[in-house]
C-alpha cells in the first residue's frame, strides 16, 4: 500500500495541439489530483515548457509507466520529483558572509528546500557561519597555479555528496568554461548588478559614478559565456545622491541575498526552466 | 469555413480530480491548441479556478457542445469569450479626472480591451474630456431626492447600451444595495485607500494625520457591504513626513489610475474570478 | 588638542524666523564645516525640526557653550551625538528568530550603529543564536502573575545596561501602560501588519481572509495606546490568491527584518525625531 | 509695500566650511523665514550643494543685494527663483504619445509647474491632442538634409516662446552635439531602458531576448555624448516570461511616463543640481 504523494512534473517539447490533453490525460488514469499546473508556449523558440503538480496515490513506477508514451510521442524533456524534497547543494562562498547567511538561516528555518552538504570556499573567514549552522566546510584554496586541481577538488565534493545544485554565494572566483559546461544548468550564481550593465570589476563604484538612482542585483545560471547566462530574477533599490560606494555596496548586499534566496528557492522547487538564453520561470 | 479563433474559457467548480483532464480532453477533440492555462484550487473554500486560452479551428456551438457533458458532470459555472474582444463599459465620474483620463487614453491607445459605451457623471466637468475621446456623455445629476430615479437611469443606460462591466471610477456617490446586488460582479470601485485601512471620508487627511510611510489604492468589486467587496489590485506609494495632504493626494491620483487600470485590464480579459471573498487573479 | 570630529545635533521647537542661521551661525563661530542639514517646519503642529551633521575641532562642552544661548532662546529640545556612536540596544524576543538573526548580523558586518547589551526573552529557544552572535542572554519568564516582577527585571536590565534603546523584534508580550510611559520613545516595535490595518490577533490569517494582495509590515514606537505609537518605517511585498497562509507569514517576516533594520538604523543614526503623533525621518 | 512671497535658492560652490551659516545669516538679514533647506556635499568633486526656501516680505533686488556678498566670497553659481512659478517648457514629440497627453494632462491638472509653451514635432500624428490641451503645435518635418534647418527652427521656437527647458517626450530624432551644448542643462530625455543597458534601437526588443526579469526607463539630461547625460530619475517594472515585447513596450511607456513625469517636476521646481556626470536630487 502506498501513501498519496504530491509529485512535481516539469518538461518541455516542441509545441504543439494536444500536449496538456495528453499529459492530464495520462495522469488522470492513476486518479492523479492535478493541484496546480502552468505552462507556456515560446512562439519565438517554438518550445512549449510545463510544471504540473499532482496528487497520485501510486509509486514512481506507475507514473512513469503512464507518461512514458506521452513523452516519447512528444519528445519531451522531462523530470519527476516530490513535493518538497531538500535539493542537495553545494554553496561557495569567499570572504562575504551576506549571501550565506541568509541561505542557512532561510535552510533552518524551513523556509527553503535545499540541504546545504557542503561549504566549499578558498577562504577559512567564513567556517565559523557554517559550523554554526552545522554545515560541512572545506578549504579549497585557489590560486593561478592551483586553479584546475581547485576546480577537481569541487567536483570530487560535487560527486562524493550527490550534489544536485551549487550556488556561488559570492564566490569571488571565475569558473573555468570546462566546469560551466560539466555542471550546465546546475549552477546559480549573483551577480553584483542589474544585468545587462556594469559588467566586470567594482560595479558600485561604476554605478557611483555613472550617478545611477537604482541599484540592482541578478541570479542567473553560470555559463561559459561570463554574465550571459539566462537570468533567473532580478531586482532593484533606490538609492540617493548622497548615498556613497560603501553605502551602495552595503544596499547591494540587501538586494544580492533578497534575489539569491528567490532564484534559490524557485529552482529548488523545479519552477525554472531554460529556454536559450531566457528563462521560463512558473512562480 | 471558419478561421482559427482563440478563446478565452474561464471556469469554477467544486474541487474533485479529473478536471484538467476532462477539459483538455473535450478542447484536444476539437484539435484545439492550448495556448495558456491556469488554474488554482482554493482549499480553504473548496472551489477550484481554471482559465484556459486555446485556439480552435470550430464555431462556438461546436466548442459549446463539447464542453456541455464536462461542465454538467462537474457542476461548473463558465464562460466562453473571445480574446481580445473589447468589453461594453459604463465609465461613472464625477469632477476628478484622472481616472475617466487615464482608461480613456488606454482604451484608445489599444491598451485596454474596453468599448466604453458610456460616460456617465452627476456632474457636467467632465463632458469635454468625453467629447475628445469620442465616448457617449450623460449627466445623471443625484441629490438624495432624485437617487433612487438616477440608478434607475444608470440601469436604463446599461440595459439600452448592453453593458457588461460599470466602472466607478472616483463616481463619489454610493450605489443603493439593490443596485449592487443587481450589479454583481459586474461594477469595479478604485477605493482612494489602501484597505482594509483608512475607511469613510477623507482618507488622505486620515492618512496624514496618523503619520503613515505608505498610502495605497485598491480596486474592488462593489458589493452592498461598503469598502468590503472582492480585492481585485493594490498597490503603495512611499511618502515622506514633509508631503501634506495635497501631496498625499496627488500621489494618490497616480497610485489609483495605475490601479484601476490594472484591475479594469484583468477583469476585461477574463483573468479575475470571484472566490467567496476573495479573488482568484491569473495574470 | 582634539582631534576633528563629526557630530550629530538634533532639534526640535516651535516654528519662527531665524533658527537655521542662528544654529549654524553658532557651529561657524566654532570653524564648523556643516555636511549635512535637514530641517522640517510642520504647519500642522506648528513645531520645526533640524538635523545638522558638523565637523568641529573642538571638546562638546564647547560645543555646549555656543549652542545654550541658542537652544534657551528659542526653547529648544535637542541632543548630540558623535556619528557612528553605537546605541546601546536591549532586543527583546520570544521565540520568532528572524529579527533577532537580522540585527545581530547586521550589527557585526557593521552595517547597524548599536551595541546589543542585552538579549532578553521570555523563552530559551534563541540562547543559541545569542550566544554565536556573543551577545548576553537573559531569561526572564512571564506569565500573567509574574509580569510586574518581569518588567521590574527588564527595567532593571536596562538601567544595569545603560540602555538607551529596546527593540521588541517580535516580542510577543505587551508591554504595560507604565512601562512604555517609562522608556517612551526609546521603545521599537515591529508591527506585523500593513497599519493602519489587521490589528489583534493573528494578521496574515486576517490578511488571508480578506484577499489582500499586498501584506505589510510597521515599525513604530511602542506607546500606551497598542499600534498606535508614531510610525517610523513600513513595506510591503505583493501576494498572490495561491499564497496561502503560511506563505504568507513567511513573505511577512522577511519585510518585517528589512522594515525593522532600517527603523532601527535611522533611529540610532539621530534620524528619527517625533512629532505628536508622526514622526520626522531625515534619512 | 510688498506681499511675502517664497522663495527658491539654488547653489553650488567650491565645498568649505561656513557656507550654511553664510547663505541662512544673509537671509536672516531680511527676517527671511526658511521654510525647506538641503544641502549636499560632494567628497569627490568637491563640490557643495544647496537648495533653500526662503519666505520674505521684500523684492528680489533685496535679496540679490543680500545675497551678493556671500556669492562672490564662495564662488557660487546660483538662481533664485518664486515657489510655483511655472517653467515655459517645449515640448518635442514624434508619433508616441504617451508622454504627450501625460505631461499634458499634469500641468492642465495643477500638478506639474510648467507652462507649455510649444508643442513641436517632426509628425503632425499628435496635434488632435496639442489642440484638446490648448497648447500651440509647431510641424517641424526632419529629414537628413533639412536636420539643420529644423535645428534652426527649434532654436527660434525656443527663443520666440524664451523657453527654459525643451522635454525630449519621446522624440525620436537625435540631436546633434551643438544643439546639445546649446540648450547644455535645459533639455530632459526620456531613454526607454535602464541606463547603462541595452543602448541604441529596439531596446524592448532586446530585452526581450535576453530574457530580463525588469524593465526600465532613464530620464536624463541630453549631452552630446548620447546617453551618458547625467541621470536624473530612474525606475523598473517587474515582466514575466510570457510578456512579449510588445507587452514590454506597452509596460515600458507607463514606466517612461511616469520617469519622466517626476524628472521634469524636479526640475521645474529647481530640486536637480548637475554635479559633472551625477545629478544631486533634493526631493
Amino acid at each position: 500500500m502506498t501513501a498519496v504523494t504530491t509529485w512535481i512534473l516539469t518538461l518541455s517539447c516542441p509545441d504543439r495541439p494536444g500536449i496538456v490533453a495528453a499529459v492530464a490525460g495520462a495522469l488522470a488514469g492513476l486518479e492523479g489530483n492535478i493541484t496546480e499546473s502552468q505552462q507556456f508556449g515560446d512562439p519565438v523558440s517554438g518550445l512549449f515548457f510545463m510544471r504540473v503538480e499532482v496528487q497520485v496515490d501510486a509509486p514512481r513506477e506507475d507514473l512513469t509507466r503512464v507518461l512514458d508514451p506521452v513523452t516519447s510521442a512528444y519528445g519531451m524533456t522531462w523530470d519527476l520529483d516530490v513535493v518538497g524534497r531538500p535539493l542537495r547543494t553545494v554553496l561557495m562562498v569567499s570572504t562575504a558572509s551576506h549571501c550565506l547567511h541568509d541561505l542557512a538561516y532561510r535552510q533552518r528555518s524551513g523556509r527553503l528546500p535545499i540541504d546545504v552538504v557542503a561549504v566549499v570556499s578558498n577562504h577559512t573567514a567564513l567556517q565559523g557561519i557554517a559550523d554554526f549552522y552545522e554545515l560541512p566546510f572545506h578549504h579549497v584554496p585557489v590560486t593561478r597555479e592551483t586553479k584546475a586541481q581547485a576546480e577537481a577538488e569541487l567536483l570530487r565534493i560535487v560527486g562524493e555528496t550527490d550534489a544536485e545544485l551549487v550556488v556561488l554565494a559570492r564566490y569571488m572566483q571565475i569558473l573555468s568554461d570546462d566546469l560551466c559546461r560539466e555542471l550546465d544548468g546546475r549552477v546559480i550564481n549573483i551577480h553584483h548588478s542589474f544585468l545587462p550593465s556594469f559588467k566586470g570589476a567594482r560595479p558600485y563604484a561604476q554605478a557611483h559614478a555613472r550617478g545611477v538612482k537604482l541599484i540592482g542585483a541578478t541570479a542567473h545560471y553560470a555559463t561559459a559565456d561570463l554574465d550571459e547566462g539566462p537570468i533567473i530574477e532580478q531586482d532593484v533599490e533606490r538609492v540617493e545622491h548622497d548615498d556613497d560606494v560603501a553605502e551602495l555596496q552595503a544596499m547591494g548586499e540587501d538586494v544580492e541575498r533578497r534575489v539569491l534566496a528567490r532564484a534559490v528557492r524557485w529552482h529548488a522547487e523545479h519552477r525554472v526552466l531554460v529556454d536559450g538564453r531566457r528563462t521560463v520561470v512558473f512562480r
